[in-house]
């Protein structure tokens, strides 16, 4: 039997699976369902164990982690793979079309939290395994695996796992489920993710809020202060103006924009999803190219003054902005906030007084477009779901992959199954059941080509 | 028997009816005390009534005003007196060192709520009348007087009132004392009041907040734009940006900038005061002629996005700030909205939405330096207080004073009698003992002065 014939026949028990998974209230923000995230936890190893592999529930400072393994040789590449069994909160409840976690198939869909995020396609890559472990009776690589149950908060006890454990968690490559395919008919391997950096800026100006008549036109306004300094952190083309802010930043490259030039884009779609009255952002790059290589900065918020209704004619005491940067490869969080910490001092004036709290960041992560185990995902994912996947980037930072990266020294292989409309952070959580049945065959094939990636590049190495 | 043997006569007396007057709880912001703001204006109208004035209680829609008159004669000049019994709340209590309507003598001070503002300067007012009335059996002047009791609240119903009661309240000028002097040992006539007019500014981004991961670069923030916005209301001197803005101010002349330059400015001392790092404002300019003569434009208040602790990664829906002037003569408040939101339209990128609500504001008063009635005011002070007094101006607005001159067509002598530290809105207000004997000296002086000023102008325009 081969895999896709394994799966094929197995399907009934395999969804019955799925939906005893999804049945468990596994949400990690909400303390009361602590010992729900521990069954949850406690069914995956079961479950693992019952398919051959060696698993245990692993603990933490708070939910547990599942860890297995199935070794098959030493000199074979070994995968490590990562998912989640904790899911977001469902409130309101009210949204639902049926209970959040009583699983439900309605017109081609399966609907639960947790289907998409991460359950469903942690699942497809298990049963993906599976399949080739029942059909050839064992794995080409090594396996191993990681299931946490705190990925839907902060702080996460993983990077410290991640940290306690490096010899046992040794492996080649990375391989995660748990973002979106580009659309509905092309799968796609995301290749990078923007960095972050954040701070918080506090203006203080009189010692207490003044009356604006009485003193309106004599002292700085901490506000009208603050207002400055945060236009001037941009220029009139959309470059953040912080002296020596690109220094490091990797540029893109003319591959790079090739690459994004081939996805369609439709601004009228994007500005209508957004719901923004037009798009906007740095001179010279498309959409995709300010989304996902090149830097950002956004205010997240702003505070100062009068926050009732009406007028109140004050001088206010002081104004704060919570600032936040996206970070392309090579720029140092730290060394951002830094240089932005030293301009904002420059160029203020000497009639207030600053303070900046720097919360740090996390470093852009990219997969080399020459690395070896990107064509193994190209390859799983062409056969899995029958269409060329895109090699695309992401704007946002996936905390996982940068502690995968620096913790453990490995590339991630981003090769996620559901959709962007999956509502994975709202009511009415979906899979479409031809992503989950094409994730799995896309999961069963994964093994098999990075075995064949790591020897012929291990072949050519030798040739050297 | 002088008017000043009267005062000296009836001293303690004057004290005892002083205290009493102290005693009403008379908080017009605090409904529980609206019977003990009736039963002080009770208070006050037969105290008028003992000393020969007709008096009586008028209901408004609020606290009742009292309205007091003694016509001498039809071709005398009629003086029209304000004044307020209402009284600013008292919290926090344990910061007052002895009961707020307790009132007691310490260190030359008489302490307690609403020795300054206003009850003991409109009863020092009242003193000097009867010091008069009773030394020479009549006024010079027909005195006309409203006490109010919502000159603390907002909205006040004196503007009603005084609408509905032109022809009752028809006089030829106003006497208010409700401000400060220059300092301890120099009494001042305020000569100008800035105006005010204010609005609200929202900028409208995304249809909801978005992940500035994902969308970061691609539309404009709210905040950004908001900050950005703010930066363009002033050009680099410290002028204010609105095209048109200056169009109607009436320029600062030079005589005024002679007269401000007499009075004594120490920028430390201003500086340490407000608690602010420097000084700040309009190139060019003084700081009494900034806070006096030129107009300002502060931020009162700002809102968007993240207002909890620590970072959270948000593009924000929205932003809003909370935008006042400051105005000087000519310039029309909702002429200097309406170029705002004109500018503001101008100068936003078409990326987002902009709304601005208008809430009108108040033009700037001034009494012209040659109103003939300034001349009165000073010889009343210069024998009150035994110093010349100085013409000022004051930043703030006094509705009040708008109020008469626009309703009922009249300028205001405002000859106050209190210091800036008299702690008038905070805990452990004063009037010191001292200024309220010289207040009821130059009230007893004021009447005669203003009767001579009336016929020698008379006469002038007789020989024209």
């Amino acid at each position: 039997m081969t895999p896709p014939g394994y799966l094929k026949k197995t399907r009934k028990r395999r969804f019955d699976d799925l939906f005893e998974l999804l049945r468990f209230r596994s949400i990690s923000a909400q303390a009361k369902h602590t010992a729900d995230s521990k069954a949850c936890a406690k069914w995956f190893a079961q479950h693992l164990s019952q398919i051959g592999f060696k698993a245990k529930l692993m603990p933490t400072g708070g939910n547990p982690i599942v860890y297995a393994e199935y070794i098959t040789a030493r000199n074979l590449p070994t995968v490590l793979y990562y998912g989640h069994y904790d899911v977001q909160p469902t409130e309101p409840h009210n949204l639902w079309k049926s209970p959040p976690f009583d699983p439900v198939i309605r017109d081609g869909y399966i609907y639960g939290r947790g289907t998409a995020d991460d359950k469903g396609q942690v699942f497809a890559q298990i049963k993906g395994l599976e399949a080739v472990l029942r059909a050839t009776g064992s794995l080409p690589v090594n396996v191993k695996m990681i299931i946490e149950g705190e990925e839907e908060i902060t702080p996460s006890n993983l990077p410290q796992f991640l940290d306690d454990h490096k010899a046992m968690l040794q492996a080649d490559v990375c391989v995660i489920s748990d973002t979106a395919q580009f659309n509905k008919s092309t799968p796609a391997i995301i290749i990078g993710l923007r960095g972050n950096a954040s701070a918080e800026l506090t203006v203080y100006g009189p010692n207490r809020d003044l009356h604006s008549g009485a003193h309106g036109g004599s002292v700085a306004n901490p506000i009208n202060v603050l207002g400055y300094l945060i236009s001037r952190l941009h220029n009139a083309k959309g470059k953040i103006a912080i002296p020596g802010f690109y220094q490091d930043a990797r540029p893109i490259t003319g591959h790079e924009r090739r690459q994004f030039a081939k996805l369609p884009f439709h601004a009228r779609d994007y500005i209508r999803e957004c719901g923004a009255p037009a798009l906007h952002g740095e001179e010279g790059y498309t959409t995709y190219e300010r989304l996902w290589s090149r830097p950002a900065l956004d205010i997240n918020g702003i505070t100062g003054g009068h926050q009732g209704e009406g007028p109140k004619t004050i001088i206010p005491a002081w104004a704060s902005a919570k600032i936040s940067f996206r970070l392309v490869a090579n720029q140092k969080p730290n060394d951002i906030l830094d240089k932005l910490d030293k301009y904002l001092r420059q160029i203020a004036p000497k009639s207030v007084r600053l303070e900046l709290i720097k919360y740090g960041g996390t470093p852009a992560v990219s997969i080399p477009s020459s690395s070896p185990w990107l064509e193994a995902a190209r390859r799983a994912l062409k056969r899995g779901f029958g269409e060329e996947p895109v090699l695309m980037k992401e704007g946002a930072s996936i905390p996982v992959v940068s502690n995968v990266r620096t913790i453990l020294g490995l590339d991630s292989l981003l090769i996620g199954f559901c959709q962007n409309d999956d509502n994975t952070h709202s009511a009415n959580e979906r899979l479409r059941i031809r992503d989950f049945e094409n994730g799995c065959k896309a999961a069963a094939v994964l093994p098999g080509e990075l075995r064949r990636i790591k020897e012929s590049h291990f072949q050519t190495n030798q040739r050297r």
